[in-house]
C-alpha cells in the first residue's frame, strides 16, 4: 500500500535528525519509495533535508534528486561539488539527467558534462540539450526498446534481453527499418503467439503515431490523451526514431497547462506555490494588481467626468459596486468558457461572428433576469421609475458588452498566436470596470440626470 | 501520423452525406482511428452522425460511441432501439459498457442488459454498476492478466497467450496467492530473464502499490501522478484483487477535477462546453450572477448609508472602483494559491496561524506599493492631502483584510471537507465588495469628513 505522510511521522524525522541518529532515518527512508522520501525533504528544512539525503543509497538519491521541488533541488545542487552532480547525473536516465542539468549555469553545465565518467551518458545528454525545453524533443526519453523489421522472432527475444536492461518500464516495441526510420510497432500479443521464425516484418502493426521531435509538448499531450497511448514515439523529419514520451510526462503537461490557466486566470503571473518565499509570492502577484491600480484610477477619472451629476444625483454613487460586479462576472464567465474550450481543441468551426452571436443571446437571457430584479428591487426601495430605468438598462447593456468583450479577445488573442489564458482575470476585469462605468453614466445622462 | 481535422474535410463529409455516397464515407471512416471518427461525429449535426455511424464496422461503432461527447452520445441512444443499444455494449470493454449504460434511465438499464446475449459481459457489467461512479471501482477495469505465484514461468506465458486475448494493453503482471489476494507485480524484464521452470513466487516484487476499491478516484489519479504508474491494481477489504485502473482514466480524472476548479473560479457551477445550449451555459452561469447581484445590492446599502458624506465629499464616490477591484484582485490571488496547494496536496503542515501571518506579509508588502502609488497620485491631482491618506490607507487595510479572507475560506472550507475551489471566484469577490466599501468609509469617516 502507498505511504500516507503524517504530521507524526514528519515529527520523528525532524527529531532524530537532531539526535543524529542515523540507522532510524536509514530504516524508515528504505520502506519508502523515492517520491515519499522526496515530499518528506520537501516539507523539513535545508539543513534536516541534507542530512538525511547523505544517508541514502546513490542511486536512491539520484531518484530522489528528480522528484523534489525545483526550489529545494537547486538549494541542495548549490552545496554540491562538480563532482557530486557529475555522480547523480550518471544514476538517472538521461531526460531527467538533462533536465537537472539545465538549472545550472552554463559554466557549470560544462563542467559537469566533463566530469560525467560514463560517455554514453554524456552524448545522450548533449543530445536531449539540443532541443526547445517545451517541445517533443524536450520531453522525451532515449530508454525505448527497438526491434529491426527484418528480424526474426527469435532473434528479436534475444536482443530484447538485452535492450530491457538498460529501460526503465517497455510500453511497446517499435519496430525500424535498416536505417532506424520507424515503420510501426509490435503488440505483445501478436508477439506473444508467433513462432520463433516468424519475421517482425510480418506481423507488425504499421502507421503508428508518432509525432514530430520539433512538436510543441502541449500538443503530444493532448495527442496522446485523444488516442490513449502510454507512449508515443518521436521522430525527426526524415521519420528516423530518436525516442519515446511516456505518459507520466505528458501527465506533467497536463497538469501546468491547466494550472498556469488557472493562475492566470486569478492575476498570478509566474507559476507559484504556496511554499514559495514572500518575495517570490509578491512578485508574482504585483503585476496585475498594478493592472488592476491602473483600471481604478481610469474608473476615478471616468465618475471624475461626472462629479456634478453625483452631486445631485448621489444615489448614482451607490449602485457603482453592482454595475462592475456584474460586468466583471460576466466577462469571466465567458471568456473562462472559451479559454477552456480552446485548450480542449474542442472548438468547433463555427465563425466567430456565430460564437459572439450565441454569447448575445445568452447575455440576453441572463440580462434581462437580473436586470428585472434590480429594476423591481431599486423602484421597491427608492421609488423612483427613471432611477430604476437607468440601473436596469445598465444591467442589461453591461452584460451585453461584458458578454461580447470575453467572447472576442479570447478568440483573437488566440487567433494570432498568444496565449488566450491571459484574457481572462484581471485584464477583462479591469476594462469591463472602465467600459461599465462609461456605460452607466451614459445611460444615467440620456434617462435620469 | 495522426489525422488534423479540417473545415475543408468537414465539408466534403457533410456533401457526400447530403449526395449519400456511402462509398466515399466508408472509405474515409476507415482510415481514420475512432478518436478521430468521434471528433467528426460531434461537429456535423445529429443527421449527419446518424447516417455516418450507420455505415461503420460494428467493432469501430461501438469505439465511437465510446468516444463521442456524452450529449451526442444520449442523442444516439434515443434513437436506438434496446437491441442496438445491447449490441453495441457487447463490443465493449465492460467499463466503458458500464459508464454507457449509467446514461440510460433506471427501467432501460434493465432492458438493455437482459438483452445482452454475452453472459459474462452481462456480470461484468452488473458488477460495476454497484460502485459509486467517482470511487475506484467506477473507474477500474476488470481486464487485467495475473498470474497465480505458485506457477511457474512456462505455466505463466501459456495461460498469458490465453488472458492477453482478452485484454486491451498489458501494462503490469499481477501475481496472486490462491486466494486471488493480491501479492505483487511481476516485471517484464525478469519474466524474460527466468528460465522455464523457475516459480513465480521466486522471481516477483512485492509490496505493490494498490488501491481499496472504495478510494475516491480524485485521489487514485493523485497517487498514480505522484509514483508515475501507468496502471494500478484496485483491491477489497480482504486484498483480493478485483480490477485495475489505466493511466488514460486517470488523465480523464485529472483534467476534470483542474477543469471544475478553473470553471469554479470563472463563477461557471456546472460543467459545461461553448458547445452546449444557450439554455444549458445560461443556467450555468446564473447562481453566480444571483450571488454578485446581492452583493451588489448590498454594496448600494452601505454606500446609501453613506449618502450625506457622499453629497457633501463626492470625491469619494470616484475611489469606490479602485478600492473594489484592489480588493477582488487581491482576494481571488491569494484563495488561487491555496485551492491549487490543497488540490495537488502539496501544502506543508505549517498551521492556519503562520499561513495567515505569511499572507499578512505578502499583502502588506504588495499592499504598501499600491497605496503608496495611489496616494501620491491623488495628492498630485487632487492635491488633498487628507482624501490622499484616506484613498492610501484604505487600500492597504483592503489588502491586508481581502489577503487574510482569501487564505482563510479555503483552509477552513478544506478542513470540513467542502471543495475549497468553492471559496475562489465570485464568492470572495462578492464578500470583499461588501467589506472592502464598510473599510474605506470608515477610514473616511476617521480621516476625511
Amino acid at each position: 500500500m502507498q505511504f500516507e505522510l503524517t504530521k507524526e511521522f514528519i515529527e520523528d524525522i525532524i527529531d532524530a535528525v537532531e539526535k543524529e541518529d542515523r540507522s532510524f532515518l536509514i530504516g524508515n527512508m528504505k520502506s519508502l519509495h523515492p517520491a515519499d522520501i522526496a515530499e518528506v525533504l520537501d516539507i523539513v528544512n535545508l539543513h534536516e533535508a541534507q542530512f538525511i539525503y547523505k544517508l541514502l543509497d546513490e542511486e536512491v538519491a539520484s531518484d530522489v534528486l528528480i522528484e523534489i521541488d525545483e526550489d529545494t533541488r537547486e538549494k541542495f545542487l548549490e552545496s554540491f561539488s562538480t563532482e557530486e552532480i557529475a555522480e547523480s547525473l550518471e544514476n538517472m536516465p538521461s531526460d531527467d539527467a538533462a533536465d537537472v542539468i539545465q538549472e545550472l549555469s552554463e559554466s557549470q553545465q560544462e563542467e559537469v558534462l566533463e566530469a560525467i565518467k560514463d560517455e554514453d551518458q554524456t552524448s545522450e545528454i548533449t543530445t536531449l540539450l539540443n532541443y526547445e525545453e517545451d517541445s517533443a524533443g524536450g520531453v522525451m526519453d532515449l530508454d525505448f526498446v527497438a526491434a529491426t523489421w527484418s528480424w526474426t522472432v527469435k532473434k528479436t527475444l534475444q536482443n530484447l534481453r538485452e535492450q530491457v536492461d538498460n529501460v526503465g518500464q517497455v510500453y511497446t516495441i517499435y519496430v525500424v527499418d535498416d536505417n532506424k526510420k520507424l515503420m510501426g510497432t509490435l503488440s505483445l500479443k501478436r508477439f506473444l503467439y508467433a513462432s520463433d521464425e516468424t519475421l517482425i516484418k510480418d506481423i507488425f502493426q504499421d502507421e503508428p503515431i508518432s509525432v514530430n521531435v520539433d512538436e510543441p509538448a502541449e500538443k503530444v499531450a493532448s495527442i496522446m490523451e485523444k488516442y490513449d497511448l502510454v507512449a508515443i514515439p518521436v521522430i525527426d523529419k526524415n521519420k528516423v526514431l530518436l525516442g519515446r514520451i511516456t505518459i507520466d510526462d505528458a501527465v506533467d503537461v497536463i497538469k501546468e497547462e491547466a494550472e498556469k490557466d488557472y493562475q492566470m486566470a486569478s492575476g498570478i503571473s509566474e507559476k507559484v506555490e504556496s511554499s514559495d518565499s514572500i518575495f517570490v509570492i509578491s512578485r508574482a502577484r504585483l503585476p496585475w494588481l498594478l493592472i488592476g491600480l491602473l483600471g481604478g484610477i481610469l474608473g476615478a477619472y471616468v465618475i471624475g467626468i461626472y462629479e456634478i451629476e453625483i452631486d445631485k444625483f448621489p444615489i448614482m454613487a451607490s449602485f457603482i459596486p453592482l454595475i462592475l460586479a456584474m460586468g466583471g462576472n460576466v466577462g469571466v464567465q465567458s471568456s473562462a468558457i472559451i479559454v477552456q474550450s480552446l485548450a480542449n481543441n474542442s472548438l468547433d468551426f463555427d465563425s466567430i461572428a456565430k460564437k459572439l452571436f450565441k454569447e448575445l443571446l445568452i447575455a440576453l437571457f441572463n440580462g434581462l433576469i437580473c436586470a428585472l430584479i434590480t429594476l423591481i428591487f431599486c423602484y421597491l426601495t427608492e421609488n423612483n421609475l427613471k432611477l430604476s430605468y437607468t440601473i436596469g438598462l445598465s444591467i442589461l447593456a453591461v452584460f451585453t458588452y461584458a458578454g461580447l468583450f470575453g467572447t472576442f479577445v479570447p478568440l483573437i488573442l488566440n487567433k494570432y498566436k498568444i496565449d488566450p489564458a491571459l484574457a481572462t482575470g484581471p485584464f477583462i476585469t479591469t476594462t469591463n470596470d472602465v467600459i461599465g462605468l462609461l456605460i452607466y453614466f451614459t445611460i444615467g445622462g440620456a434617462l435620469y440626470f
